[in-house]
């Protein structure tokens, strides 16, 4: 890898996404407000809360009704049970859990906490009480979103979708890739040299959640959020590898 | 947080570095190099190995006697005794392991595999086996750097060591900060409002982390390595915080 410099430009404008929305446009609008124009090699970071609401992952947390197991856990982890709920429904396993706390494997792989679901920054009408779930394919919206970029623009760009996840071990969240398309997600060193010749042994480095942690620096949480990040000069080719190459397969895990 | 543009340029130049040596005056050197001046806000991003390397933290495996539970260990995880010796001296608490894989904690309180014990990149005389351990206070080293760059230019800028680590559930390695000075490791936005208005409930940051995964991206691990990263435009606040805030306690941990 011969990158040297990197920017990272949070792309200014962009107005609130709703169900419906196409966010190609919402996206080129907001790099012309940049003063910039996409070129190849170029990444996207979409943050997973305008994904998700524009492809109308929100769910009435009062249409939910919790089953005889929702309920038990939800009393283990003092939560609310239509929330449980929601969070096995979107799960394939249960990792772990105490008071306040779900940790499950999200149907997309992915493990995290309360299966991504998030309250936060969701427009309520009265009496609502929506909540976000993650998008039911985010390797394929990079796809999708990519492919648009390259008819619209014929330029050969790639993009990630972020979410903030909690981890082991460490306190805070950190930007995390839900999906990817148009790099090695995986980039594999193993076979390249060290400094000093000697072939690396291990050597994977988890390329699209890197890029998802730096784009969270830019990207804010609250009223300033900026939800889309372009970042230009990551020197690596181009990849048909999707960020399912970054989950560990549960036979190879020590910690479920 | 209202950073909307952010820039990470590799120093070019750095020369091997050996024990002993300033890192200040080959870091003052590769920005020169740059082109660049350091700036008030300016953030340095020191790969590990050049930190462990000039503080000589340096062990010849030769010199290595096994222990008894090192011996037992080792064959557990069929690795060289003598490497497992190192790690345990070097660990407060094995979390976990299996064939190949030995998980600790580190006194300095991070969970790494083989306690961060590193074969690439060392350079061997004659029939030496060099190995190249964490520093020993990468939060004092972070805080003495930072001092010295104030002493010398009368900036005030932030310093983070990161290294290379693997993750539960994920494959491939991220930037980790093992030490940060200067700035908010772990960036507190409870209590502030999200898009609608309303107060985001849990949201912590891991700042300095996401800061040691975006510098990983251009700093590479083979031949080509740039250690030092100079990061600019990250808009927070000065803090006293150092790199343990983001170490979740134990009793709090789900996951050991």
């Amino acid at each position: 890898m011969s990158t040297s410099r990197l920017e990272l430009i949070a792309l200014p404008g962009l107005p609130l996404v709703r169900p419906g929305d196409d966010l190609a446009d919402l996206i080129d609008a907001g790099i012309a407000a940049a003063g910039a124009a996409l070129a190849d090699g170029d990444v996207l970071v979409l943050a997973q809360k305008i994904v998700s609401k524009a492809s109308g992952r929100i769910v009435d947390l009062r249409d939910v009704t919790p089953s005889p197991r929702a309920k038990e856990l939800a009393e283990a982890v003092m939560k609310d049970p239509r929330m449980v709920e929601l969070i096995l429904s979107e799960a394939t396993e249960v990792v772990a859990h105490r008071p306040g706390v779900l940790v499950v494997e999200h149907k997309i792989g992915v493990v995290v906490a309360n299966a991504g679901i998030d309250h936060s920054n969701v427009e309520q009408e009265d009496g609502s009480e929506y909540v976000l779930l993650l998008p039911e394919d985010p390797d394929a919206d990079c796809r999708h979103l990519r492919q648009t970029m390259a008819d619209r623009h014929g330029v050969d760009i790639a993009v990630v979708i972020n979410d903030s996840v909690g981890r082991a071990w460490r306190n805070g969240t950190v930007g995390l890739a839900l999906g990817s398309s148009g790099l090695p997600a995986l980039w594999d060193l193993r076979g390249h040299a060290d400094l000093f010749g000697r072939t690396l042994e291990v050597s994977q480095e988890a390329m699209a959640d890197e890029l998802a942690s730096a784009a969270s620096l830019v990207q804010g949480q609250g009223a300033e959020g900026y939800p889309v990040v372009l970042v230009r000069g990551l020197d690596c080719p181009a990849s048909t590898q999707s960020a399912r190459a970054l989950l560990r397969p549960r036979d190879e895990d020590m910690f479920r």
